[in-house]
């Protein structure tokens, strides 16, 4: 029981020295990795860079507690990242007290709902986010973020709240451009696609192993951070007006509980839930991933709480919101991770450099931070997913598109429960009329399949219908139109067969109307009868008096129906 | 084509004389069933006694032309007389012109949604409201309009908007009682619940037919009007403070447009929407059950313009929202009437009832009217329904009291929409979790079922799991958490079969994590199949990547599967 609760007491006591080192080295690489990602995504949410450090801290150490993943590496994200900008950008200017405050009020309310939803077992709320909604809100996200970057790669001022208002500013401040900072983001961009594209498969003909390479050239930011960084120092640009990241607080965050102001907090409460659900899907879905390559378990409930309480700690500790990320956590699998420990000790490696790197980063440009912001979202792009939504099934991409529209036309809250709504209304719309077929036999054999589809036979005065859909209110009353128009269309059927093999459940309006069924079919001198109920299902009519009321029988099989049936 | 939006053309070649005659009958006994129901159903309505009327007029030669049930009675009913009291009275006092002409606009609005439903198709909307909500919601409406006709009986005056106002007011002024009113009113209950539970008996006793007595029993209120009105007029109680019907115009409405007003018919949109779609629920429901007891054919969404065309008629011709009504639909049924041509002879005597009665029940007391609305609408509370409810689903018969007593405490429309809500969410919250069960060969046969509940056979190192649901995106990724789990408790799996027959749709999200499953199973050495997969589903499947990337195979039969792969 307890260590249902933390997980750390299942792996803890095995430890040994051989895991430990391995642990240890993956902790190295992913901390490079992380120094610059923290530091951008920081300054993507509108705050301080070292708010990005603070959230690569704390929540490592507490996800080492209590997560089921071996391998998932937590902290600040793009899309909760850009959620956190937008929930926020309404309450506060960028960079006053009140934005930093509400920044950390958001994570601790984001964690409370997740672990309060792991707590209560709730995690299958986040299945209604379909794959074509996250998918169709990241690609929008991914823009969003991309454009708004936009403004530290020119070094020029943007102002308005919609993207179109945004457009507009950009456009027109677009002549104010420090032709430096532009040089500096066109190269650090550069750099960077080439270092994803061939960084790797250089490393490896240079003697690489294959999953060491993939993990190093994850680490081209920092080259990219230092080159810049020197050059800034070198050619005076910060002078020049070159955005640099300045001077960044020593030392780790005083621990204190975030201020309590109940208007706020119930403003945020939606925007919390939001991007706690967002960042869970994606966080158990990248621990899924990585668990099933060594047949390692997760529980999904398990990683709510873990994940709420490492976003508790990100707000105590002066972060923001955080998520499971993706690149990080593989980076951390093939550089070799085998437990949570190697998260604690990233953090230990991103605490050092809280305290004794940030001198050195006072001239890093902020265009390339924007750099690495813009290569790396720009890959969360799915536009293949969108022809293949599209050939698979129109409904989805509905959804899809309705999710990319309203992302981007009226911000990533609404679009995301547009997205929900739009799926949710599909699928309804689609169960209202199930498919129904009439069945009969395939000569010479105990199957029974759609009489349109096959070569079947069947026996003068019987209907056998296959129902293919649960029973239940939004298709009850389309059963009974059907199998009125069937009877009426024929007056020599005397039996109706509805054959249940893919009938899940039947609820209290099926039930009525499968009980209007028998009794009109019974005023007009049919019987009914029902062919291979499942086990749940057939425990609960049985307390019913649905049964008693049956004109027919219930069969076993449908070739039992049609035996019992046929006219000898 | 015609026919198929004039289904009068289908009938009316084969009118005979034979068919004239028996449809003659059944219009005189509705005629006399109609007129007091259309006086109380205006009471109730909060309208002027002569608008049931007319409501009775127009309607039912409307749905002669376009109804397709042979035999459903449209006009005044009780639940849409207190949907349309709810929804006007925020608008205009009762007895104004306003009041008079919103309930007018509520009846043209409530047409022209339903017409046009019904030229969209749009009838399986209506299947949203689920068998609980709507047994639930009729019940919470019979009581708060037997509870509303109280002051009738008292001949006392209310106040209030919310029922607890209204239960304040009536203990307060219970005291102004008129006792004359208080007598005619308790006589007339007495009368009628007698005539309702003993003078069907009786009447056979008498030497009647079954069917004829039953209608002949339901002209008791007649009898009741005739009797209290005679009473009024011998005693002169009308001057003694009984309150009575008055001065009703004489003489048939003249057609006209009800007047434009953007402002009102934007608030009255939803409740058309909500009165128009329980009626229809109402109406088809009856009309099926009709049908079907002659094998005749009902068309759903002609249905839906039938309705619609005649509450346009009825508020062209100054009436107010009508619907199929269950008691005089069986009537007109039970009394052999054939064809709509019975609807369009009672309509005609409505009309004369109209020109030339109507002087004689201007000492008719309102007393009566409500005695007749509280016999007849406590008939429709189903107790017993919350009792079976309970014991079947227990999610339904929380839907069921969530509407009831959102009814009662919030008002109709918002008890309605309540349920809906709650059926729609109870319904994802359970399609979320599928049944999933490991399955074996049953010995002896082709037959394979759950390893719990039956003693099966299964094979080493194959897996072979039955997923109870369609497969999208609610459970996908349940799914996967299923598949997951099973390979890491038993590292001997090398196959894992995922049988399909109650698979009816695999959406874009659950083809994703199938294909999840699928990588996942190969990087840990488990080859991935699938078997007994329906027609509609793989001609899906075939047109995507996955079945090129399915580590396994296909199979017809999972006995086919079982065989193939068992170990030999």
């Amino acid at each position: 029981m307890l260590s249902r609760y933390l997980p750390v007491l299942n792996w803890a006591k095995t430890y040994d020295g051989s895991t430990f080192s391995a642990d240890a080295v993956a902790a190295v690489i992913v901390t490079v990795m992380l120094i610059p990602q923290s530091l951008a995504y920081a300054l993507l949410a509108g705050l301080p860079p070292e708010v990005g450090l603070y959230a690569s801290i704390a929540p490592l150490v507490i996800y080492t507690i209590f997560g089921t993943s071996m391998t998932l590496a937590v902290g600040p994200v793009a899309v909760a990242s850009l959620m956190t900008a937008s929930a926020i950008g309404e309450f506060a200017a960028v960079g006053s007290a009140e934005y930093l405050g509400a920044a950390i009020a958001l994570a601790f309310l984001s964690g409370l709902i997740l672990a309060a939803m792991g707590l209560m077992r709730l995690g299958f709320l986040s299945n209604f986010l379909s794959h074509p909604v996250i998918s169709g809100f990241i690609t929008a996200s991914a823009f969003l973020i991309a454009f708004g970057q936009m403004k530290h790669i020119l070094g020029v001022e943007v102002h308005g709240h919609t993207l179109l208002e945004q457009v507009g500013s950009l456009t027109q401040s677009a002549s104010d451009t420090n032709l430096r900072t532009l040089a500096i983001g066109i190269a650090a961009i550069a750099f960077l696609v080439w270092a994803r594209r061939s960084l790797s498969g250089l490393l490896v003909r240079m003697g690489l192993a294959n999953d060491r390479a993939g993990a190093f050239a994850k680490a081209a930011p920092v080259v990219a951070i230092i080159v810049t960084t020197l050059a800034v120092w070198a050619l005076k640009m910060d002078a020049q007006g070159v955005a640099v990241v300045g001077d960044i607080p020593r030392g780790l965050p005083r621990p204190s509980l975030p201020a309590f102001d109940p208007e706020l907090w119930l403003s945020l409460l939606m925007p919390a839930f939001a991007i706690g659900l967002i960042g869970y899907v994606e966080t158990i879905s990248v621990a899924q991933t990585l668990a099933a390559k060594r047949r390692e378990r997760i529980d999904p409930d398990q990683e709510l709480i873990a994940l709420g309480t490492a976003n508790v700690g990100s707000a105590v500790s002066g972060g923001f919101p955080v998520t499971g990320g993706f690149s990080r956590s593989v980076v951390n699998f093939d550089a070799g991770a085998r437990t949570p420990a190697a998260g604690a000790m990233t953090a230990m490696g991103i605490a050092l450099a809280t305290l004794f790197l940030t001198p050195l980063i006072f001239l890093l440009p902020k265009a390339t931070l924007a750099a690495t912001i813009i290569v790396a979202v720009l890959s969360l792009v799915e536009m293949k997913t969108l022809r293949t939504t599209w050939a698979y099934s129109k409904s989805d991409f509905a959804a899809m598109m309705g999710t990319i529209l309203g992302t981007l036309a009226l911000g990533v809250e609404t679009g995301v429960a547009i997205g929900v709504l739009a799926s949710l209304l599909l699928f309804l719309a689609r169960t209202a009329k199930p498919h129904v077929a009439v069945v009969g036999r395939v000569p010479g054999t105990e199957h029974y399949r759609n009489v349109l589809r096959h070569k079947v036979e069947t026996s003068p005065g019987v209907l056998s219908l296959r129902v293919d859909e649960s029973l239940y209110f939004p298709n009850a009353r389309h059963l009974e139109d059907t199998v009125n128009d069937a009877i009426s269309a024929d007056p020599e059927i005397k039996h109706v067969v509805l054959m249940c093999p893919a009938v899940n459940f039947i609820d209290t309006s099926a039930l009525e109307s499968l009980d209007q069924i028998n009794h009109r079919l019974l005023d007009s001198g049919v019987k009914l009868h029902l062919s291979e109920v499942k086990g749940p299902v057939m425990d609960r009519l049985e307390k019913t008096e649905f049964l008693k009321h049956l004109s027919g029988r219930v069969f076993l099989s449908q070739y039992e129906a049609d035996c019992k049936l046929r006219p000898s």
